[in-house]
C-alpha cells in the first residue's frame, strides 16, 4: 500500500533558481492530501502529473504567502474543470474570509462543496479522521500562528494465513473477523487462537510536516517516532542567528529534532534564496542525522521497503 | 526609443499546455508597465528576464483570479528583495482591501511605498501621466467591472538639424527651446523659423489593452488608431454563443474591432483551454485583419520599424 510524499515546491519566501514555494502531496493508500499551496502549485501539479480531482483534503500551515497564495487559483481551476466532489480545507479561520471575499469579487459560486475546518493555533488536536488516516495538528513556533500536521495510518487488518485457515475449514464469512483479531470457535466448541490463523500486518506509518518554525524542542513529543519527518531548514547553521531572528531553523537544528524525536527519515526544505547549491546543507544535516534528504521539486519519498505493507 | 510589449501569459482562466494566465510588460522609453498579474507572473518575469525593480506602475484590469492572483506574491518578493522605490497600483478599490488584509495576516509591513489608484468602472479617465506617457482607462463590458488601458506616448521633441543650427551660430542653451518648437531670433532681430532648424520626430505611439470583454463596439472611439491593440480572443468564432454567454470575444470579433478602430497591429490572447493548437484561431483573425499576431508567452511585439523614433 502506498505511503509517499511528492515535493511540488520547497523554496522559502521568494521563488528563485526555478524553485517554487511550499507545497507537497502526500499519498496514503491512494488517498491524496495536499499540504500547503504556494503560488504556482496548480502548475507544478500539472508538471508532476498530480490530478487535482483526486485531492479531497488540503492543509495550510499558516498565512504567509509562500504557503497559500496558490490556493485561490487551484480552487478556481477545480471549479472551472467541473469538480463536484466535496473538498475539505484545514487552515486558520481567516483564510476562509479571504476565499469568500475573492469569490464574491469575482462573482463566482463554487459548484462543489468546500468544507472549511478552522485550525487552532494554541492546541494540538485531531482535525481529520477516516478509516485509513488520522491527522493531528502540531503547534509550531513561528512569527505568526502556524501549525504542522502529523498523518498517522490507522492499524492495518491482520494478514490471513490462508493454508492454515483452509486446513481448519473456516468459512469465508469469518475472514474479516479474523483480520480484526478474533479467535475462531468451531461447531464442536474448539477455539483456535487468532495468532495461529493470521500474522500481524506492517506497522502503521506516519508522516510529520513541520514548516515554518524556529528550533523548538517542544514539538518532539508530537512527532516522536514518525517514519518520515519534513522539517524546514531555511538556513545553513552558520546563519543560525538569522534563523532565530526570522523564526526559522537551520539544517543542524532540523537534524537535531529528527535525532531527538527518533524519526526514521528526515526531509529538509524551505530553502532560503541565498543558497543556490544545496549540497552543503545536505552534508551538514547528514553529519548529524544520516538518513536525510533534500526536498527537491519532483522528488518522491517513501519509507524503507520492508516497512511497506504488501 | 523603445515601444515594446512582452507577453508573460495569455491563457484564459485555468493554466493549460504550459500557458500561464494574463500578464504582460509594456516598455515605453525604457519605462516598464506591468499589465495584469495572473498567478505565476513573478516566475514568468524571471524566465523572460524582466527585472521587477524596474517596474513602477502596475495596472489590473479586473478581479477575476486569472488577472491578479500573482500580484500578492510579486509585491511580497519585491519587499523581500529590498525594494524601496515607490510602486503605483491601478485597480478597482476592492483590491487594496484584499492586499491590506493579506499583509496584516502575514504580519508584513512593506518597506516601499505602495500607492494605490482606484479605477472607476463607469468612466473612462486619465489615471496616470508623466513626461513620457498618458494612460487612460477604457470601460470594458465583462461579467464583473473591468477596465482596459490605453497608453499614449507624449509627443516627442522635434529633432535638431545640427548643420543648419551651427551655420546660424545658435547658442547651445537655446537647443531645448528649438526642440520644443520655438522660432529663433538673433541679436539683429532676424527671425529664423523653427521648421528651418528642426524636423518633426516620429509620431507618438499608442497601445491599447482590452481584456476581458464581450464584443462591444462602444470601445472603438477610445482605441481608435492605436499602433497596437491587444484584444482578448478567448474563443474561435464557431463558439461565439459561448463567448457571448461568458462575456468574452472571438477571433473574428477581435479582428472586427481592430478593423473598425483602424489600428495598425492586433495581438490576440486570453485563449480558452479548449484550444491546444492556436493556428486556426490566428488564421481566422487574419482573414479579416491581416496584421494579427498570437500572444504567445515570451513573444515581444513592437510597431513597424519606420514608426520607431531614432
Amino acid at each position: 500500500m502506498s505511503f509517499e510524499v511528492t515535493i511540488l515546491g520547497s523554496s522559502s519566501a521568494a521563488p528563485v533558481y526555478n524553485r517554487h514555494p511550499s507545497s507537497q502531496v502526500l499519498n496514503i493508500r491512494e488517498k491524496l492530501f495536499l499540504i500547503d499551496c504556494g503560488e504556482g502549485t496548480q502548475i507544478q501539479m500539472m508538471r508532476y502529473k498530480i490530478r487535482h480531482n483526486r485531492i479531497r483534503h488540503i492543509f495550510i500551515s499558516h498565512l504567509h504567502g509562500d504557503h497559500y497564495l496558490g490556493l485561490m487559483g487551484l480552487l478556481s481551476t477545480m471549479n472551472l474543470q467541473g469538480r463536484t466532489t466535496e473538498l475539505h480545507l484545514y487552515a486558520q479561520a481567516e483564510l476562509m474570509d479571504l476565499i469568500e471575499t475573492q469569490l464574491r469579487l469575482s462573482n463566482t459560486v463554487l459548484r462543489y462543496n468546500l468544507i472549511f475546518h478552522p485550525t487552532k493555533y494554541y492546541l494540538n488536536e485531531v482535525i481529520m479522521e477516516d478509516d485509513d488516516v488520522t491527522v493531528r495538528t502540531v503547534i509550531l513556533n513561528h512569527r505568526i500562528p502556524c501549525t504542522g500536521f502529523v498523518f498517522k495510518e490507522k492499524p492495518k487488518p491482520r494478514k490471513l494465513l490462508i493454508s492454515k485457515i483452509q486446513r481448519e475449514n473456516i468459512p469465508f464469512e469469518f475472514y474479516n473477523r479474523l483480520k480484526a483479531g478474533e479467535d475462531y470457535k468451531d461447531h464442536s466448541g474448539k477455539i483456535i487462537k487468532n495468532e495461529d490463523l493470521t500474522k500481524p500486518s506492517a506497522e502503521p506509518l506516519s508522516y510529520a510536516y513541520c514548516s515554518d518554525t524556529i528550533f523548538d524542542e517542544s514539538i518532539i513529543p508530537s512527532i516522536s517516532g514518525v517514519d518520515m519527518l519534513y522539517h524546514e531548514s531555511t538556513f545553513m547553521h552558520e546563519h543560525r542567528e538569522r534563523a532565530k531572528a526570522t523564526y526559522h531553523s537551520t539544517s543542524i537544528q532540523a537534524a537535531t529534532i529528527a535525532t531527538k524525536a527518533n524519526v526514521k527519515k528526515l526531509i529538509i526544505g524551505h530553502f532560503s534564496a541565498r543558497y543556490r547549491n544545496l549540497e552543503p546543507m545536505l552534508t551538514e544535516a547528514r553529519d548529524m542525522f544520516e538518513n536525510t534528504e533534500l526536498a527537491i521539486e519532483g522528488s518522491r519519498f517513501t519509507v524503507d521497503e520492508h516497512q511497506l505493507a504488501e
